[in-house]
């Protein structure tokens, strides 16, 4: 048995759906050798502590439920930031589960160069860091000794990343094709049933597929991030999010795909890269798909990614592309991977 | 850069299959520090031999390719068998390949055993080994240090269990249905377009898809073993052939299919298992599917499988069932991972 100190940054969905996982898995990761011990939570709106022995997640949620401070939590010492963190105790792996900033990458941007820095795997959800700075970081990992995973930043918990990593390597994966965006997809499986474009925005927003400023989804950003992680990591190339031709689904009229519909037509928000020798090709745009079409067949939130090989031809992945306890899998997940690439 | 010694045995569509992608392949294992050195090639019809500083794979396609004798390699050693090549030569991968016997194990079981004996890692393809001993060579892998692959087993090269394994660690899998066996599933979608079975079958041989004495798989065998696989491996069940509710597709009246089609329906052939607190429940047999579940969509030898699972519901992988570059690449992928789990 192995035990893994983790560290927690960010503890609002996602870093809760991941004290939850770890609760819910615990027994099969134990059989698998691998024993959690979570040894700090960094989250300025609920409070930042750490504790050397172990804090215990139910607990946490529990504390976080009834709208206690989590520098109430007996013996655990309060902390300023992710460096005052890693100065105090020691930590065997990073959670980071702050939210995204495409921008800049944000302080999940900083935690995921000081937690490698320091010689700490790192787990993350977060598209910032890898969208605008995984060579640097994955360079930084290897220097170190350490992993940098982002199974989350995809699909959330649907182990897309993975698959690509071990499951195909070697198949010669040359493009992929996907529905990346869940709330795009159920905003247009709406507008294709009838829906107006707004009322299928009110509906998404209403269901909280969709935030109150939805421009990151319905123009495409979140896609195109995902399109760029996808490339980098399993294609092999550097792009940027400049490189990725970008069209959201704002200018698509619910009558036409309405018309569309009845003619056995689907429109899809298409998230796609293509490697040709040495040129990428990535994309996020409308796509007017016959029905026959796999990614047709998607209807409401859910995702579907489709890699073309060499060796496998068409292999197809389709899961959640959202959700607490999905994307707090994710980070369950990469550790196992950590473990699993640690040798046992 | 480390350097895997890797033994094939059995040298029919598979191993040349795996020989092929070892080839195509080499770049991209290079660059993730992964060398192969193809130290012996066992096949009674072709001859067997080893060499310790490597064989080409190139050259001994080309061999067979022109019905030569692999003794006729310049600088290889015959030998007998798989003892007699582990005497002679370090091996640190066995590749098994040799054809499936699901009444006792065969040569491939006597080989996996070998090998593991040995503590040489096994990466195997023929679900006899896995569906009638996985228990026993498991603890054996585990007391020698070494691991036990069978990736190849189900759905070829389709990384189900690698998806299972590691993308869905901690999910909370707690069960799987899906189309398994692509031949059936071919016969049953001419079916349904009008053919008899008599004419779907004949059109199954003349493509490749069944073999000429076909009931392995319409009997619902093959989809059987891979069902043992699967929950053993992956529900942590300890099934037997025997466990499985096993009806094949020779009872199904293609008038009754077209018909059925014409109503919205499909028959598939489900392959299925479920766990339930100790129980364990497996099924292979022919269902009458709505057109909207995702196993009715799937036409031709393709294969689909949903894992239902507690963090994540359903995540569904489809890909190719069958076929020499797929089931090739198995080995490759299986030897990916133990290259990943050995530390790098």
């Amino acid at each position: 048995m192995r035990t893994w100190r983790v560290l927690i940054a960010g503890f609002g969905t996602v870093g809760r759906g991941a004290a939850e996982r770890l609760v819910a898995a615990r027994s099969e990761l134990a059989a698998r050798g691998c024993d959690v011990r979570l040894v700090g939570v960094l989250d300025p709106a609920v409070g930042s502590v750490v504790c050397p022995q172990g804090l215990a997640p139910e607990r946490l949620l529990s504390m976080v439920g009834q709208g206690a401070r989590l520098t109430e939590y007996p013996g655990a010492e309060a902390v300023a930031d992710l460096s005052d963190a890693l100065d105090r105790i020691d930590v065997d792996v990073l959670f980071e589960a702050t939210p995204t900033d495409l921008t800049n990458g944000g302080v999940g941007l900083e935690h995921v160069r000081a937690a490698l820095a320091a010689g700490v795997h790192v787990a993350t959800t977060n598209k910032g860091p890898i969208a605008l700075r995984h060579a640097e970081l994955a360079e930084l990992a290897r220097e170190r000794g350490v992993q940098l995973r982002a199974e989350g930043t995809v699909m959330s918990g649907t182990p897309v990343l993975n698959l690509a990593e071990v499951g195909l390597a070697g198949a010669g994966v040359h493009s992929f094709r996907g529905v990346l965006n869940g709330t795009c997809n159920f905003m247009l499986s709406e507008m294709e049933s009838g829906r107006s474009y707004a009322e299928a925005l009110a509906e998404a927003q209403r269901l909280g597929y969709a935030e109150t400023d939805p421009a990151g989804d319905v123009e495409g950003h979140d896609a195109a991030a995902k399109v760029v992680i996808l490339a980098n990591l399993v294609l092999g190339a550097e792009l940027t999010l400049e490189d990725v031709r970008r069209e959201g689904i704002t200018g698509l009229d619910a009558g036409r795909l309405q018309d569309d519909a009845a003619l056995g037509y689907r429109w899809r928000l298409v998230a796609e890269a293509r490697r040709e020798g040495e040129r990428r090709h990535a994309a996020v745009a409308p796509v007017r798909l016959p029905s026959s079409d796999p990614l047709a067949a998607l209807t409401g939130p859910g995702n579907l990614l489709v890699f073309e090989t060499e060796a496998l031809g068409s292999v197809s992945i389709a899961g959640p592309g959202a959700g607490r306890a999905a994307t707090g899998h994710a980070l369950v997940a990469d550790l196992v991977a950590i473990h699993g690439g640690a040798g046992r």
